[in-house]
């Protein structure tokens, strides 16, 4: 007996059809990112789009959607579970139908163009070359948002293909706050007399032992491995095939560890959110992270306020210690953990801090909103980029390639990269709220066993899988909704502290 | 402009989409035995067993057998190659649409149950357990045969499915020679006054310094990494995912090396015929081995006739004293090689040596045949294999899990075991053709540079994939048909040498 037997078997067999394909292409992608040969990419590349296509078909299928309708209409035959099943896979119904399968081809493609032509770009250290395949994209996207439909602003049906419950007015208010607390409290950490010393971090570490490293603090967060998978690669990712199948991959760079290390909680947090899934959810459409922000909230979580916590390295120090005493044997806790929090603005995004990475977000975002409105040339987007990487983070990044060429996101189209943020909102707001039901939350994060906080996470977050929506998981755990607040006092007050800033 | 351009647009999709699909499932078979977590194995299997379900129909579609048909009826318009493929498309449309949609998937269930039994009766060293489960599995074959229809034997179209070119009457030919000549070698064999100590192969290979053996193996053989993979697992294997994506998986065992070192040189040698066919044949059916046999062969080829050569191991046996000069440093090529080349007879199939193994492959051709013929009962299984291991091999299995429970393969069915033996077979035909077209094939084994055999390979088998069948290349090199003459000259020539029979 699974949850989906409750519905007219016809309906049964086209979402078990759907969730099959699902899985199976997000293996796709975790193989193409860690185990497919160089000269074996491109055939891969395209069994996966013919999978892909079959998908699409499947989704937006008129006898499906009409199969959707009915059984909507009998919403009170069924209980909230079976009806959430129904609605969400209505709502990529309604997405997909829409959609003529040439468009959806065609887009296909041009992100693929696009993505090559970025690679060429960078080579070429020439945004130009980039441009005309990037406007493609973005042109598609704003063709689908019409297809789509939008109420105030044509970004709102881009961001809501990662993020349902997020907005441009929300997206503006929140990240016009965070403007106006970061950039000062940036401004004034960096202007600090005493700045920590990062030196450590970049002498040699054998990636042997920085694989050593990524198990003991997978293992220290409790990451199932016999439900995951951990591989290499070279952009750190997580593969949420399903709660039983939480894969994770890492990169490891032998002259900077913390690339290892943070990937390792930052991926494991997103692993642990699906692993603790509801099982009976897989396969039903619900049995995966609800929104990209809140998936993106999890990782946060574990990264920030578990792994940047000065409990957390009280007790795992010592292994860092034991696994490379060359560099850390003679290193006192509080210069390590002062070292590990340093605030240095970069060009780039992946080796941002805590404090400065929000800003890189909103560059790109407010870059987005500049081209949909019709403010900027594609040609002047470089300019752009180092204007706002001057205003907001104080640097000037040297060349394209740190600085508008750094990352490949846009080839894929409008409305990726919020998300990113609003998952450290929501991270800082659930801190607040578990700090509140655990008030002993500091030594839990110390004592080595957290499977209170994980078990808080899973009874209020993760179980529910897609069956809660974000503002729903918001108004449950803190009765509301998306609040910059508990953030920026997170910031403010850690930073102020370690830099004592007067 | 590829292959299928040349066919009607929409024989060349549906084509297309098979391809992708066997692809697919080709990935989703190498994951479930290097890759998917325990937990989430049984609904990766679901998955893969919905895309299967997927191209069985798309293989047996209706639409696509009478477009096949049309193309075939103008062969005339079409060079050799697209009719071969037509051709190709075309058998297995008539394999899958006589088979109702429903017994296959009932028949695939059967083959996933009757893997479990196997697991419990090994677990309870009770084959009772397994037979009727075992039953089901064959009483199914047999029913497929049917559908498919036979003139002489039902097994014909049993092994068919592996080897077309294959029959019952070749193969108890082929067989009966094998054992006239083997049966009287091993007994002489074993029965010699000097046995090789094969005790060093038993101490501890560290398994790092096995990953290194391993390597150094696959390089040797010029394996192309960047069309291909290394995988561990438990049963060494080879996914022939396509030409330029060739993985292949190796066993590691602490205390018996040599399980790694014929991994490697095995599972090398299938993944060298595999990235050898022509890259034109991508995608079109043709690209990939054509028989099961001579996949065999061709493993066979590079473990045996190359891995077993004194001068591969002259050119190639300081690395080993290099990775492991703890227990090899000292031991003398000649010495090595004996041990190597050791005979004693096994109870297990996996642990034969090349002149035994045959007869581990009879004795399992003969029960099935037993099965069929209606000459044994279920309850007596076990009872014939032991007396068929001591009439042929001189040993009795101490219990049914060194015996008739020792591999599962017999869960999917009749048919597969023949190409193991077919495939040396083949394999000692080709060696005698290549010597006489090389005529320093041993300097060439000796050189560390083996591509001029592999090139000869290559030039008469490889790269034809399916666009040759067995027969035709066997009547291409060697100039007749399947001939045991080589190998039992092989065999016999080699350890009466090294054991010194008179």
């Amino acid at each position: 007996m699974t949850l989906l037997d409750k519905l007219p078997q016809e309906l049964a067999s086209h979402i078990t059809k759907i969730e099959h394909y699902k899985q199976i292409l997000t293996l796709l992608n975790w193989d193409a990112r860690t185990g497919v040969p160089k000269k074996g990419a491109s055939y891969a590349a395209q069994a996966k789009g013919t999978l892909a296509g079959e998908l699409f078909l499947l989704q937006g299928d008129a006898a499906f959607g009409a199969k959707l309708e009915e059984a909507a209409a009998q919403s009170d035959e069924y209980d909230d579970t079976i009806n959430r099943i129904i609605a969400e896979h209505y709502r990529a119904y309604k997405r997909k139908s829409v959609i003529p399968f040439e468009e959806h081809a065609a887009f296909v493609r041009a992100q693929s163009e696009a993505n090559a032509a970025w690679l060429e770009a960078r080579a070429a250290n020439d945004f130009a070359v980039f441009a005309p395949y990037l406007k493609k994209v973005f042109d598609s996207s704003l063709r689908f948002a019409s297809y789509w439909g939008f109420q105030e602003h044509p970004y709102d049906p881009l961001v809501q293909q990662f993020d349902p419950d997020l907005n441009t007015v929300t997206l503006n208010r929140v990240f016009g706050e965070l403007k106006d607390a970061l950039i000062p409290l940036i401004q004034r950490v960096t202007a600090a007399a005493n700045q920590p010393d990062t030196s450590l971090f970049r002498k040699p570490f054998p990636l042997s032992r920085q694989h050593e490293l990524t198990h003991e603090l997978l293992h220290a967060i409790h990451y199932d491995y016999d439900a995951g998978k951990f591989g290499e690669t070279i952009h750190p990712f997580t593969s949420a095939i399903n709660p039983l199948d939480a894969r994770l991959a890492s990169k490891f760079v032998a002259d900077d560890v913390r690339v290892a290390l943070w990937s390792a909680l930052h991926e494991g947090g997103h692993s642990l959110y699906t692993q603790n899934i509801n099982h009976e959810l897989i396969h039903t459409g619900l049995g995966i992270f609800t929104s990209f922000g809140i998936h993106e909230s999890q990782s946060i979580f574990y990264e920030k306020f578990v792994g940047r916590h000065k409990a957390f390295w009280e007790r795992h120090y010592p292994a860092l210690q034991r696994i490379q005493p060359e560099t850390f044997g003679d290193v006192p806790l509080d210069a390590f953990y002062s070292s590990l929090n340093a605030i240095k603005p970069a060009y780039n995004r992946f080796e941002a801090d805590e404090l400065t990475y929000n800003l890189h977000v909103i560059i790109r975002y407010e870059i987005e909103q500049a081209i949909i409105a019709g403010e900027v040339r594609y040609e002047d987007l470089p300019e752009l980029w180092n204007k706002k990487s001057e205003a907001y983070l104080g640097v000037v990044p040297p060349t394209h390639l740190d600085g508008i060429l750094q990352d490949g996101h846009w080839s894929a189209g409008f409305g990726l990269f919020p998300s990113y943020t609003l998952g450290f909102v929501y991270a800082a707001q659930w801190h607040e709220a578990i700090r509140r039901d655990l008030p002993n939350f500091d030594r839990i994060v110390g004592s080595g066993d957290l499977r209170p906080i994980t078990g808080w996470l899973t009874k209020h977050i993760h179980q529910y899988g897609k069956s809660r929506s974000a503002n729903e998981l918001l108004q449950q755990t803190v009765g509301g909704g998306i609040d910059t607040k508990p953030l920026i006092q997170y910031l403010t007050s850690k930073y102020s502290q370690l830099y004592q800033l007067s």
